[in-house]
């Protein structure tokens, strides 16, 4: 049953072609898991090759070292290649945040795409991490444009993520790896997302179930059309932008007041997406701040966006740039 | 405070200016009584004039009459202009959908405004409403689309529908109340849609709340956002259809099957809508189906989008009719 699931989705998005080098993040939690037995099974039948890759991000110490060990030795009984890379965390952070992890992961699967001429990367995203993802996102107030990130199919550079498993539930994914007798390791690192993302699974998420007993298949179908809507939307601003980012971005004051808010908005994002800010720290305030600064506020204003980059308003533009970049009159 | 918050909200979306002539829909709850004395209150500070208005549902009987009662009398104590309009029910619903009344109520005010030359009609939603219905559409699965109907100010036709109490809290509202001593009308219908609000009300959002605090000002915040988004999608997919809609629009297919899945989402609901479908009956099935038709289908294939509503592909063009509408090959 999960097999047809993840042959209909394969299908659907078109996520897997044959002669496809696939690399397949294995965390060694259940998903992954399935995941990796999964496409294992299929890959004579797609005509695709499979590395498996996994990160030890050392957060739990021994435990840590003890699933690399689960992983290598599940992809050595599978006769699958393995490559792993450990990440050194105790210098800076004890508690690393579901976002810092997120990108030393993608950084560590992106690095060996290139290596190996990797050309799809396969991730374990299920239908009810989607769910719990949108509610976390409504919960902390970071937005739908965040969810673009679990796309069932998206280009990273060279390279497509694909996820196989977006529409597979967790309760199919565990029956699954019940019958063919394969057994996970737990993840119990509590990280501060996993503490609200339990609350959303057992406390939120049951009550919502309550007035609709599909609403996790309701909020993945959210997401998605969010996800497609606002891609829709970047795809606009990016044109809007066209001299693309750096570390110093002029815009043209007359065009950028005469566009649409929503445009305004996202245009901006890219920009402060481009220069690596911290797009945790830009409020609706600076928002509001940089419309008044682009409509209203004398020539040389300054507005600060986050701690490193700011919006000064010249003659005719608007600069974006972080704040050593040197600023030409 | 409450009238400092109103004021805010006035100035930062440009919603009253001196001369307009202000239409307020008064139902006699506590959101919509305190609009009105707050309005009546800043009525010569702003220059403008007020007119009341009341719709009586008919829906809880003789209760319903004493509401209508109780604001005329209000707006007598005032010397406001009142007007009202009663509606017969009994021949078809016993428990009309919110959207019916909606409607109802919509068309009323927007009669009333033609007749007594009103530019603005000033509507009591407020910042709980604004986060249950955020909750509402995600619960229901129905999407963000909907919440275009809470900006804060939106044109319709020959007047600005306006909603001076949307950044104003339940609990702020029942404050001022209290301390003007206003006793405003409990409505007791029993709506389904009361029912669903209700759970939200005191069940979910009490419960976010304990994750986060300010989660009303978050949703609203989010809400405001996405109703920009969808504003700008919905004007790029005017702007797609051009010759607008009727009883049937034809699509160049090509051009269709060659834009954004987002615009083209965006122009067929525009499409529906313009031609009264229930949107509510129309699923992400039907969306599926019909992207499937206009890329792979063979000539003269059909599908029905909703009971009353058909899309047909012809040579190079996409038609969406009314089943009613002859085709002409």
């Amino acid at each position: 049953m999960l097999q047809k699931n993840i042959l209909k989705t394969i299908h659907k998005y078109d996520l897997i072609s044959p002669l496809d080098r696939v690399l397949i993040g294995v965390s060694g939690g259940p998903d992954s898991l399935a995941l990796l037995y999964l496409l294992n099974d299929l890959k004579v039948k797609l005509g695709i090759s499979i590395i498996v890759a996994h990160l030890n991000h050392g957060i739990r110490g021994r435990a840590s070292d003890s699933d690399e060990r689960f992983v290598r030795d599940t992809a050595d009984k599978l006769g699958l290649d393995f490559i792993s890379r450990k990440i050194d965390w105790r210098p800076r952070h004890k508690h690393p945040s579901e976002e810092a992890l997120r990108k030393l992961r993608y950084d560590f699967l992106s690095d060996a795409a290139k290596k190996y001429r990797i050309n799809k990367i396969a991730l374990a995203h299920n239908l009810d991490d989607q769910a719990e993802t949108v509610l976390m996102r409504l919960i902390r107030g970071t937005g739908l444009y965040g969810l673009i990130s679990i796309l069932p199919k998206r280009r990273v550079g060279s390279f497509f993520i694909i996820r196989p498993l977006l529409e597979a539930s967790r309760l199919d994914i565990e029956r699954y790896l019940r019958k063919i007798r394969a057994k996970a390791r737990v993840d119990k690192t509590n990280l501060e997302d996993n503490f609200l993302r339990n609350k959303i699974r057992h406390g939120i998420l049951k009550e919502l179930e309550k007035i609709n007993p599909n609403i996790k298949g309701t909020l993945a179908r959210f997401s998605q059309q969010a996800v497609i809507d606002y891609d829709y939307l970047r795809e606009n601003a990016k044109q809007f932008l066209k001299s693309g980012s750096g570390s110093a971005v002029k815009i043209d004051l007359r065009k950028f007041n005469s566009s649409h808010m929503a445009l305004q908005r996202m245009a901006l994002r890219l920009i402060l997406e481009g220069m690596a800010g911290d797009l945790r720290t830009f409020t609706n305030k600076h928002w509001e701040e940089i419309q008044d600064l682009a409509a209203n506020r004398p020539l040389g204003s300054i507005v600060h966006l986050t701690k490193e980059i700011l919006a000064r308003k010249g003659k005719g533009y608007l600069l974006i740039s972080s704040r050593k970049h040197k600023i030409k009159p």
